[in-house]
């Protein structure tokens, strides 16, 4: 890891030192994506079994998993990791739970009431990217909060052979609808639909580079599906103060370099000599580590920047906006109220990021790439939407109807004002007829 | 307008009739929004001299509007429309206040702290469409949320002349930051910045087909800014039975037939003499319009639905999930568990849509072709984001180490495992102390 002291940093030394490094997407693969999707769209599950075979190089029986696929693999699955998993379950379920929005009504003025209701997303789709292990944890991050929304229908696709850990955490989160598909096609498959995959109005969850083309090339069809965010390589970002423990922080740095070469790493501290300790420590704990090298080539691309103070620390930190935050001060919580753009924080030493990625409760689906400026960390509102609601009273109607009629005039929409004048004149026609009477 | 009976449509033909007229936003457009960003990417201020010479006619002393311009505006705006436009500031503001969430924190588990803290967006650019008549409303609806979410910057830029009321408006939901650049060229100054305009994180506002492609072409960039929400045309649908009022219907239906030639309008109703008489109010109603001649060609494609009964009006209604959903029913209230997929909706005969356009307190930037499946109102929600916070103690990391360890070990991640590990020793290793002392 290369160390640069911030202050010596001309501007644009500072910005290039925060670039994060361009997305090689090219042409290529948005051709190469989008004749998959047209693919899928023309021969639905045949398409779906010859793409499967060219891609994952395996013939599934059927492009569903039956029950007693379901059932054989929870069987198999050892004690342990079934404790492991429903613990996470328990925890993330306990914090998605307690997102449930609060009801919101108020009388605006007398007699006009408003509303904000909340409505699960009828239909969504779960993508779990398979590659060199199994990842049940993202089958918790998005099963649990579209359990908890209330989904009506709720679809997994993932490449075959899917892993037992992966079909044990779909039965807890009470998924029935899992294909073996995997890649561009799936999300092709979940956004159209095919004779054995049903249509969904959003897809969630990570994938390589042909997924994300495929999740932005259907959201940008109506006719496709919505997506949760996104995407770009994991990050961490540590800030430290001469009080870290920086085999702590080494450690932690090196969970998140693991996950991939073009992994985002990078430690702000005040402290030389801090610096120092923790880029030995990472280069001790390295030696041992079955993903070294993808690590290593992560952390070629990575940066430890020297701060005047903690404060400047933060200041960097909010410009880069990482995906994780972790906060190894003397006093973390006071630094809380200053940190913005982050998708997680995880405050002091007890608190590295492993523990969100798999079980304190905290969702691991998170906006990166600097996405954090605008983005939220994946909740249960991504699995809902919100619509609102007015009645007024007839009183309501007249109190309101000389602004609402005044309003109209000065867009010049005549219409508008008449929906209003024909009801308050309605209403004053009631009124006359009664004193008449 | 026409009429058919649902239960004598086959699928396809039901498919017809709630489907939504194609956008032709063809490959001309993309490219001609394309060259504008690339414009103003690369001459800035010129550029969008420029442009604002060539597509409005006009040419502004400056981009910003000053202070005085502004103070002229309010001067020069009669006392009746400041009031009105005061109300619905006033309803706006007690409505999306109400929408602050609660603080969201939790013990998972003993020693383990969750919880969902928001922030708002730093930097938000608003954009108010020009036109035939000037819109002072889509400034409330923007800049009230803006204002109460506490956005550090917000920039709002509208095609020059831009009229007293907006300027009005500007100043109430304290905007100061107001450019007169319009189209394509506004989307790109704000999500690139130039000499005049601050570039920010997230634009929102309605527009033309050049307006939305631009908005879609940034919010593909990284580098660009995000958006509220895809866009399409306006849209109303009324569910009334027998007890509704059909003068009150067709003034609504005009309401929106009024917007554009592209609005569209679809009454439900079981009852057909309910049917026939909103039809000839619609046609009594529309000869005195000043818009008559855009809600004729709305009304072109609009249609009557007779259905079985209120339970089928309610199911069409979620299958075609309506931007604006107006219930004149003698229980409206009763009907509300059951829709689904809408963006506002309106109860009661009390309850025309422009009260919702212009004043009940609601927003008007609604998900609309069908996007309100996925998509919600605009709220204060839109100018936040959620990050979550996780703080352990010694012990909630001890208690949950085995959970993280054991699912990092079923992922392949060791320096997953290590980073609770490394912890779990030291904790360990100081209680060996301890107990030795």
């Amino acid at each position: 890891m290369k160390t640069v002291v911030w202050e010596t940093l001309s501007d644009s030394q500072k910005e290039a030192v925060l670039e994060r490094p361009a997305i090689s997407d090219g042409a290529a693969i948005g051709d190469a994506v989008n004749d998959v999707i047209n693919l899928v769209r023309k021969d639905g599950d045949a398409a779906l079994k010859a793409l499967t075979m060219q891609f994952d190089n395996v013939e599934p029986e059927s492009v569903a998993v039956t029950t007693a696929e379901v059932d054989a693999a929870v069987a198999r699955l050892g004690q342990g990791i079934k404790d492991a998993l429903q613990q996470a379950y328990n925890n993330i379920t306990c914090f998605h739970r307690a997102q449930k929005p609060q009801p919101v009504r108020v009388e605006t003025m007398p007699g006009v009431t408003c509303e904000l209701i909340t409505r699960p997303i009828e239909r969504v789709g779960l993508y779990i990217p398979g590659g060199s292990a199994p990842l049940p944890s993202t089958v918790l991050m998005l099963g649990v909060p579209s359990q908890i929304a209330g989904c009506q229908k709720v679809v997994l696709c993932s490449p075959p052979p899917i892993a037992d850990e992966i079909l044990y955490v779909a039965r807890l989160c009470g998924i029935t609808e899992i294909y073996n598909v995997g890649g561009a096609q799936a999300i092709a498959a979940m956004a159209y639909g095919t004779e054995s995959v049903a249509k969904v109005d959003k897809i969630f969850g990570p994938g390589n580079a042909y997924v994300t083309e495929a999740k932005q090339q259907v959201s940008n069809d109506h006719k496709g599906a919505a997506i949760d965010m996104p995407a770009g390589p994991s990050e961490v970002l540590v800030i430290a103060d001469t009080y870290a423990n920086p085999d702590f922080i080494a450690a932690d740095l090196l969970s998140q370099a693991e996950h991939g070469p073009d992994s985002q790493v990078v430690l702000l501290t005040p402290c030389m000599a801090m610096a120092e300790k923790v880029a030995s420590a990472v280069s001790e704990q390295l030696t041992v580590l079955s993903r070294a090298e993808i690590a290593k080539q992560a952390l070629g691309s990575s940066v430890i920047i020297i701060a005047e103070d903690l404060e400047e620390c933060v200041e960097i930190s909010n410009r880069y906006g990482p995906e994780h935050l972790i906060v190894q001060t003397e006093f973390p919580s006071e630094l809380l109220p200053l940190l913005d753009n982050a998708g997680s924080i995880f405050l002091g030493a007890w608190s590295p990021e492993s523990v969100g990625d798999y079980a304190s409760g905290t969702n691991h689906v998170l906006p990166t790439y600097g996405y954090t400026r605008t983005y939220s960390s994946l909740g249960l509102a991504d699995f809902s939407k919100r619509m609102t609601v007015q009645k007024l009273t007839p009183e309501g109607l007249e109190r309101l109807a000389p602004t609402v009629e005044t309003m109209a005039d000065a867009e010049g929409l005549d219409a508008h004002r008449n929906a209003v004048t024909v009801r308050v004149k309605a209403l004053q026609a009631a009124k006359e007829a009664r004193e008449e009477a």
